[in-house]
């Protein structure tokens, strides 16, 4: 086990009827005047919304909507908002949503108190060393937003969808998690969420660390958590408990109390941001595609880890003979278990196209440090389009 | 699963060589003059005292040391904390040590700025509305006091082993892990440890919520872990992967990670404090022999729980003509587990004696709501004496 900080004072309120405690939350930390982010309207349907703005009221804080955030979000709301909160003298962001919400508050609150370009942050220019305080009433299982120290955003210009450095001073002071505002998520948006969780778990799992066996296994308690509750949350909508085992497990999956005192991955996340920024894809289901495919190329350099993942989470007998062998058959499990929750596992099943992988290629060297990437196998541009060329045939 | 709150802001510096960081961490949390806790002097055996102090000085920190505390620590401690940091003019308060240390740096925290006597906050007299800072550099993988919530004294007068009321005031503002340090415990204590950790992993797992498969998983992954790592650690008292597994375990199987949104049981743990007040054996120790016990006593009441258990943990074929057979042979695997770590497993091998049973009884009848208590099953003085009569067989 490497050394390692873990500091997540994040304020969980988990359950029924929660949103109720906003108002008083956002007194706790030190607000006093709040904007509001928000996405599609979703929100306004499901009762967060109106809970949570209710709750604001009634404790007398006044309050300022910027709606219309989209998934894979981008910097023109950021701007927007950093605008609103400097022109009003607003000094607390609630994001009411999903991980698109939840980073569009982050980066507000990282760019409000700073002279220049918020994106410097993410280009590495200016180290992120204070921010306003966010808050979080979450209606999505998936992003693990709600209590990470990352903040994923789409710059427009350039098309980079990028990450900020991962830093405690952006996890959000509190989040409000009531497992009913997940009921009304469309089927296809339920099981993408299911797969970026398995995805932030995976992305830590496979590791080169050694002596990992705690973390190894809380992982693996957290995916099969993900495997049981997914398809019940498919099959029945309204299921609470499984809404409810999807909505923490989403985010303990990336508050990284799995991923503490080892090297981590994060290839097909790095991969799956060009497909997004290419065809705008669900960010989970982008990494139905990609990581699966990935999982194939890399097998080798570490069959008997591939084999533990198989056999401990998918009961796949080991073949002692032949580990790769059982390594391979959990990779066939985890795609199958994609394709049977409705998800794409091929290019054509998102709108990708084959033809386009070199572009994609092309267009990550862009980034600082494009290449290698991945903590687990360094992947350089020849390795990426051959990832990508398994991902096209699913 | 239930509503709950899950607020943890404790920071944890996990790794070899952390405890030069105390200088530092204390400035972040506001201290600037600090009492030191410590106990009988291992802390100095093993450098933790040397490394934490030398980095107070290099910080510029003036520092005492409160020295002395034992193991289930007294009320005495405590009111001569209070004295110190009272006359000192101290602000912050550092345990160097387990959870002794801990548990009397937290009592003192609480009761150094409250007028009236520090016990009030334990009988329910006074609420605990706010502390003095706390931090620890652990040197024993056990009570998971660095990261929880609670806190257990001693009253000398009345000889009381109380907790307070579980409060996320109390919780240390930061955590210093260094596996290292633990490396020179003595087997019985390491053996201790690791028990008293499967008891609060247990206390949380027997529950009659329905719905927490997620818990479920994560604390069957805590109890796997400590059962792979305890015998590494008696086996070769340097194992430095098993002494890390055993210490971010201890954490996180008593700051309720594993206990959200589920009753919890705690009969053991109140049935065990009767042990160690009247024989001041290891808590742990006291763990191994009334543990086992208490799970024979009510296996009846959900024997489907108990097969679980046996299965998913010890790997114990299910009997699914009687699961009921499949749950005591998980509790026999429990019990041998222990015996094989060097623990007790009857009274005798503690120096209890059965005829102290009824007075042990009446000695409980002394706290206030004494009866029943437990959240699995209710335990009555009936069954509690029944209860120590099997613990005293072993």
């Amino acid at each position: 086990m490497l050394n390692f900080t873990f500091y997540a004072p994040t304020l969980f309120d988990f359950g029924k009827d929660t949103a109720g405690d906003v108002g008083a939350l956002v007194k706790r930390f030190g607000g006093s005047r709040v904007l509001v982010v928000t996405g599609g309207g979703s929100v306004k349907k499901n009762g967060a919304f109106q809970a949570a703005t209710a709750s604001l009221d009634g404790a007398g804080i006044p309050w300022q909507e910027l709606a219309g955030v989209q998934p894979n979000p981008r910097s023109g709301k950021v701007y927007e908002g950093i605008g609103l909160v400097r022109g009003e003298g607003l000094d607390f962001i609630l994001a009411i949503g999903g991980g698109s919400a939840i980073d569009t508050a982050k980066a507000i609150g990282m760019g409000a108190g700073y002279s220049g370009d918020f994106w410097d942050f993410f280009t590495g220019k200016a180290p992120i060393v204070r921010t306003l305080p966010v808050g979080t009433v979450l209606t999505i299982a998936a992003a693990g937003s709600e209590g990470s120290d990352s903040c994923v955003i789409t710059q427009e210009k350039g098309n980079l969808k990028w990450g900020c450095p991962k830093t405690d001073v952006i996890r959000p002071k509190f989040s409000i998690l009531d497992p009913s505002y997940t009921c009304t998520l469309p089927p296809y948006q339920t099981a993408s969420g299911a797969v970026d969780m398995i995805a932030h778990i995976l992305e830590r799992y496979f590791s080169n660390t050694p002596d990992v066996a705690l973390t190894d296994r809380l992982a693996e308690a957290l995916v099969k958590t993900v495997l049981d509750a997914a398809p019940k949350a498919l099959a029945d909508p309204d299921d609470y408990a499984a809404r409810a085992d999807l909505m923490w497990t989403g985010m303990l999956a990336h508050n990284n109390s799995v991923g503490v005192g080892r090297e981590q991955d994060w290839a097909s996340h790095q991969m799956e941001h060009e497909l997004s920024a290419f065809y705008d894809c669900a960010h989970g289901a982008g990494l139905a595609v990609v990581m699966p495919a990935w999982m194939e190329y890399v097998i080798g350099h570490d069959p008997m880890r591939f084999a533990q993942f198989a056999s401990r989470v998918f009961g796949c007998e080991m073949d002692f003979a032949h580990p790769e062998d059982t390594g391979r058959a959990g990779i066939a499990r985890l795609r199958e278990t994609f394709r049977s929750w409705g998800m794409p596992v091929s290019f054509a099943q998102i709108g990708a196209k084959a033809e386009d992988i070199p572009a994609m290629v092309a267009h990550r060297r862009e980034k600082p440090g494009a290449f290698p990437f991945g903590g687990f196998v360094k992947i350089g541009p020849d390795d990426m389009e051959a990832i990508l060329r398994i991902a096209a045939e699913g």
